[in-house]
Order: C-alpha cells, then structure tokens, then sequence
C-alpha cells in the first residue's frame, strides 16, 4: 500500500464483517482485526456483549493497543446462567447499556472500525431484541467498519453482511482427551 | 487467571493447532493469538512462508507487539506465480530458508508460541515437502504452542492436530459487487 492508502480506506465504504460459527477463532480473529487496523493508525472501539467471554489474555495483550483501541466489557456473565425473573432482568439492563454504549461509539465518528463482541449470542439469549440489532445494523454511518462475532448469526444479519466467515470446529482438545487447560484457547 | 497462571501454561503440552479453510481470517486469527500471547507476556515467532500474504496494515500493527512478537517475512510472493525452473528454484530455495528458520527457532526454547504462516500453501505448492512438514510437526518441543495457517492443510496435519478450525467464507464483498479495495481485508 502507498501512503495516501489509509486516507483513501477511510473515502471507501466501510464494510459490516460477521464471524460466525461454532469453532475457536471468532475473538481471535476480531483481536487480529483490531491489530491490523491499528497497523493503519485507526481508533478501534470494542464493546463486549457477553462480560467474561474474553481470556485473561485477551485482555491484557489488547491493552498493548492502546490508546488506538478502546474496549467496553459491557453485559454481565453467564457462568451462573440466567436462572430467575430477577437475574433475567439484570442481565436484559446489562445488555441493553452494552447497545447503547455500542450505538454511541458508532455514531461518534471517532473510530474506523467498531467491534460488536458476542453480539449474536445476547440476541440469541433474548437479551438483544431482533429491533435493536436492525437498528445497530442499519444506523451503521457509511464510512465505519463493524465487526460482529458470536456464533449462531441470524440470517437476516447473513443476508445484510458484506463479509461472513463461519470458524468451524474440526478438532478440539477436549475431543483428543487432553486435559482442559489455559492451553486451549490459550 | 491467578498470578501464577502463566507460568503454570508453560508447563502445560503445548498444542498443534491449525486454521484452514478458504475464508478470511486465517492470518487475522493468528495476530490475534500473537496478541493474547503477548498478554500472558509469552515470546512468540511468527514466520511467513509466503511473502506478500500480509496487508500493510498487519505488517506495522504487529510492530506494536514488539519486542515479544518477532516476525520473519521469508519464501518468496506468487505475484508472478511460478513460470519457470529458474523461478521454480528461487522459490524451492527461499521456502527451503523458511523451513530452516522455522525449525530453528520452535527448538531455541526462546518462545512460547510459533506460528508458520502459510505453511499448507507452501505444502500444496510443493515448495516445502511432506518430509519437511512432517520434520516440523514432529520435531515440535512437547511445550511449545505450535500454530500452521494456510487454506488445504492435508489431512495428515489435521490427524496429528489438537486444534483444527478451518474459515469457510460464507459470503465475500467481491460477491456483492463492492469494489476490490483495501477495506476488503482491510
């Protein structure tokens, strides 16, 4: 690329990317995403749907990014899954600040590319409505990236996507019988 | 992850892991390993068999993971694919230098994490042999996370593999009409 290419990406429209699917890659590759897009000196914005579904590494190696990368851990775990009227209520609260933060960043005109982290399973848990997707989606301004992960994709956001990669799982650790570890995803 | 963590992984058996398939993200996934690793404050090598493969963008991003992430462009581009036996030699030649240094540094002990970029293109291509992706595969130090990218790995590398998640793309911006550009990748 020449030296004028960075400015000209931003002139270029900006491209809405899902990676899907049931296999290990999907935060990795949003992770290598963000390291690619701070190679062009961009302003990353990563919100987290799902609080928790990032390694201690993964979020220690990020903050070698900054300050071009900017990450929201926003919605509440699912370690204790959701069990009760209550617990259901905290986590629809949690998700709904995670769309709101999401849309702002979006709308901010501060970044080049917004990461929408796990976004598909807080829709797939209910805890995004079908609407607020629609709406992250097709308030996206012309000029941003988005990037939105988390397997099971619905196919409407399939059918509006300029770029689906699905990471499909072939082979698993834990299906070789080696130990459950750090190791694995790291 | 407690404090004593990371260390703890390194006396884990290091995997095999490979990422395949003809969809986008392959290398993205791989820098986005290099940053988790990188977060653990792991050292890791990455070394390029075919050069070209990586965008602008991902060639000075990686800078902002230095000094635990190195890099070793190596092989030679296939702009001009591979015409004739001198070019033939040139490549064999460079794709035998990759597999030297590759080599070298998985039993130096120095890191945590090699990656071989491409490496299954340059087995397809057969720049590098079966014997020498063999060499590498088994020759890996029981602790060292080993990770191969490249579309077609043989299925005697998905055998031997831990880890196998191949990218199908599902759906690409050239389909869509969208101009070839650099946001396509970015």
């Amino acid at each position: 690329m020449g030296e004028n290419d960075s400015q000209k990406l931003q002139e270029t429209a900006g491209l809405l990317m899902v990676y899907t699917g049931n296999g290990k890659g999907k935060t990795t590759a949003s992770l290598g995403m963000a390291v690619r897009a701070v190679g062009y000196d961009w302003k990353v914005c990563i919100v987290q749907f799902i609080k928790g579904s990032w390694k201690y590494g993964e979020l220690d190696g990020i903050k070698r990014l900054e300050p071009n990368v900017e990450l929201h851990v926003m919605g509440k775990g699912f370690v204790g899954i959701i069990d009760d009227d209550k617990s259901l209520k905290e986590h629809r609260s949690a998700a709904r600040n995670a769309y709101e933060t999401a849309l702002k960043k979006m709308l901010s005109n501060e970044y080049q590319l917004v990461v929408l982290d796990e976004l598909n399973v807080a829709v797939n848990l209910n805890l995004i409505t079908r609407d607020e997707l629609e709406e992250l989606v097709t308030r996206k301004p012309a000029n941003l990236h988005l990037l939105i992960t988390g397997r099971g994709a619905s196919q409407w956001l399939i059918d509006q996507a300029d770029l689906v990669t699905e990471m499909t799982e072939i082979k698993h650790p834990y299906q070789q019988g080696i130990q459950a570890q750090q190791g694995v995803d790291f």
